[in-house]
């Protein structure tokens, strides 16, 4: 059923295993990096905490029989990790391989989805991370890859500070201007445009944090060109914001600190759960609820 | 402009004067209910605390010359009464009254808004409270009225108890089919199973609570009779509500109790921010986001 999603199916197979092994290494490599952090903590008030580890729960779907409730089908599955740590208060790190047959009303919204009669394949990783310290930045990172009768790869890494530092926030855009100017020229102007205008909140007329990247529909033609560029991305990520953590993680901090932190997860909710296309896709087609909500904060307050 | 609405503009006027009336009587009263509450706490964990006094915050608008991000106009305006209390965690009681012209992409969703070329005039109250206590179940109440070229009243009342009390259900749905069937005995059959399919979490397949009464589009050709109705509504409310706080709010209860009362609200958090038509269309028509978010949970965990 797959290989009719493209010409060329055994050329796109192998392009969706490796899209597919790779988001699985990065995951890894994450996972590994962020361990590495809550054992080098060295001060500030969760010291006396355990390391945290992460947690793998694999998950599986199979709607072939019977479509979930939006009509959808969806097979496949995807594992989730999930630390609750002494730096990480919480971490959900997602990889999923599904495909499926998107329902009449869904299809026309996914580029070339009616072409495919619907049929689509997609992998990839996502993850946000809520951190113990209000002085440690939020963050979240997602790339995947996505077959119809096109296909393309789409993803980003944004920055949420919860009280902004000056030099955070240029080393995280520098990192990410670096990472694309290694691919395109044109990309970091575009991309970082359109991370501003997607993590916005317009009923309160503010942005989610400070931004990065966000780009979807890649499909410059060179598939070998846009995966090199999504690995990078993650690569980027997986080196920039381990940095960030460690300036700040063994700082002490205040209960106001602490409540202000609250308040902004408040607003991190709001983002995910009415704008989040995200969210909202994984929801509307059947996803898995608990995966795609993993991304929301330990806790949070609108006191 | 507003008498335009409507054929017999003198009895449209009187009538939207009346419902508005009727409206602020209404909050008033359960203001004072709540307020009472908190005198009377005699026991719980929070019996040190100062009893809780409601603080109002009026609020205006005024798009007539700039329409809002969603392209409709709206003028008028509101009133927030707020209380943090011992009893009532954080309990917010909206009085709006509003008139205006949506967009075009937002008229067509709203019954007679086409033929209104737009204009429509609405008022109404809205009620969330979050308890202290997880034993006393959290509650929802909102009626309004509104005109286009067509006029209706809609509303409800509906239960969000933490740990489901048998007794406190039955007397619950008991008090609402009482009020239902002084008006219509097909009333609460309807207006039930309403509810039911609205307070629904499908991403989790769960209800939101135990439910109530939703109404809405109620128009039988008797304005008076459906006034009548909309009143009584907000009268069993104001009486059976306070009751059930009663029953419990004087109980001590264990830290697990309250963990589990934050995990439930984060399902609230879910249900408005993802489901809730008068969130949405309070958001999307440039209403006031600090008074239509009031509903939020003073605190809520996604462990």
């Amino acid at each position: 059923m797959l290989q009719a999603l493209r010409e060329y199916p055994q050329t796109w197979q192998d392009r969706q295993d490796s899209a597919a092994a790779w988001f699985k290494t990065l995951r890894d490599r994450i996972c590994a990096e962020f361990e590495k952090l809550e054992d080098e903590l060295s001060g500030g008030p969760k010291i006396g905490m355990d390391a945290g580890r992460f947690v793998r729960t694999p998950w599986s779907r199979n709607d072939s029989i019977t479509p979930n409730h939006s009509g959808s089908q969806l097979q496949g599955g995807g594992e989730m990790s999930l630390m609750r740590g002494r730096v990480f208060e919480k971490v959900g790190v997602n990889f999923s391989c599904v495909h499926g047959k998107f329902s009449g009303v869904f299809a026309p919204q996914i580029p070339g989805a009616v072409e495919s009669d619907g049929q689509f394949w997609a992998a990839g990783i996502s993850l946000v991370a809520h951190m113990q310290s209000p002085l440690v930045p939020a963050v979240h990172m997602n790339t995947r890859m996505i077959v119809t009768s096109k296909s393309w790869f789409g993803g980003g890494a944004d920055l949420t500070p919860i009280y902004e530092n000056i030099k955070d926030t240029a080393d995280f855009h520098g990192a990410l201007k670096d990472c694309c100017d290694r691919h395109d020229p044109a990309y970091h102007p575009k991309f970082k445009s359109w991370c501003d205008e997607y993590f916005f909140l317009s009923h309160r007329n503010e942005p989610r944090g400070i931004g990065g990247i966000f780009y979807d529909y890649l499909d410059s033609g060179d598939w070998d060109a846009d995966f090199a560029f999504t690995q990078d991305v993650g690569k980027t990520f997986a080196q920039i914001y381990p940095d960030l953590v460690r300036r700040h993680m063994n700082k002490d901090w205040t209960e106001e600190q602490r409540e202000h932190q609250l308040i902004r997860r408040g607003r991190y909710v709001e983002f995910n759960l009415l704008y989040d296309r995200g969210t909202q896709f994984g929801l509307k087609t059947g996803g898995n609820t608990e995966a795609i909500l993993m991304s929301m904060p330990p806790e949070a307050k609108w006191p």
